[in-house]
């Protein structure tokens, strides 16, 4: 159990580190060529709506939208800090795990300006691809359900 | 040492999946039957007060305290979402792990707003019960003293 | 792997603890005597200037700056709660570790009010002294550039 933790932690931690640093042309690394990647809120998530905020399904969707992100030159108005806590192992088989994982997300604008951006949980299904894990699906369900405007990185 | 840790980690986890989830009638389990509940200020602590915020000794009275929340439908209207550091281990005997752990819990309203709800650390006494910890005694000690008057869910 | 984030995890989160429990006379021990300290903004980082908000060559900068702290009394009135990330190992040898780690501080002033203080990364050498691990070097890179002026207890 610990060794399916370590693994899915550094994953976790790698993942994040990507984003914080700017780097999201590396972000749909993280994901299989055939994945799923959604933005709900709890409430959504709590009813079975499908209806998310953001919805993709294939790792080219996510390079789409790194693009169209770069392309509004958005992200040179803020950066996040991610803070993730440790993750709920919630089954795991030879080749995939799934995993659920508390995030906490803080914005810093440009101005200085620090706030609490978003809490919520991942919830992952990872393959393990024999110690190189990607993810196959993320639905990232936020506590909130009020959606900043600027809602445009990577969560 | 580092398998005390996860295992501490382990439990934290679930405590906190549990309150988050607000799954409130199974958090009783996670306290031995003969148990101590408290949640107190920093300063009062410091200084050796035996007043706390809340305080409870038994499982039972913990059991009257979710009643008493479902019955007042306070939880409706926010959830919590706990990060927690890593566990401390204070000393570690064959039967039991004393250990403090650093917590960070915010608040989501049901109209979307998110704060900064409490920041503190559990100071725990834990039985292990050959691999199962369960709470002896927990210390929640809030670094404010300034409390909202909805202080209503575990922390 | 797992070893050498398990030791970067204990030495961080002893450093975290021996500043948020106030012990500020004992933070300086955290630190080889010939080390570097530095608090800078990711801006200034980023762009490879040298000038930070606070700098420090040797442990005993570290312990006049304590010294003054204490004469000036400022640590009375308000805390600090650190929250850290999983350490990133950059690089390992046998004797010293590179990592990053991301860190989320609270600040809790003395009528109560707890907010968000800075977020950021330590940028890390480590030597591991057989186990005991020292900080050669922390470069704290602030994600703001905004500094509050009360900016005086160690990051």
């Amino acid at each position: 159990m610990n060794d399916v933790i370590g693994l899915i932690n550094h994953a976790q931690n790698a993942y994040a580190r990507c984003i914080d640093s700017g780097n999201l042309e590396a972000w749909p690394d993280f994901f299989e060529e055939d994945c799923t990647y959604k933005i709900t809120t709890a409430d959504n998530y709590a009813q079975g709506l499908e209806a998310g905020v953001i919805f993709a399904n294939s790792r080219g969707m996510l390079l789409d939208r790194v693009a169209s992100l770069r392309e509004a030159n958005i992200y040179e108005r803020h950066v996040y800090r991610h803070f993730l806590g440790q993750p709920w192992i919630v089954s795991q088989e030879t080749s995939e795990v799934r995993s659920e994982t508390s995030f906490f997300v803080t914005r810093i604008m440009r101005d200085g300006t620090t706030d609490v951006y978003a809490t919520g949980r991942y919830i992952d299904l990872y393959k393990l691809n024999g110690g190189a894990p990607k993810l196959r699906e993320r639905i990232v369900v936020c506590d909130s359900s009020r959606f900043d405007t600027l809602l445009a990185l990577p969560l």
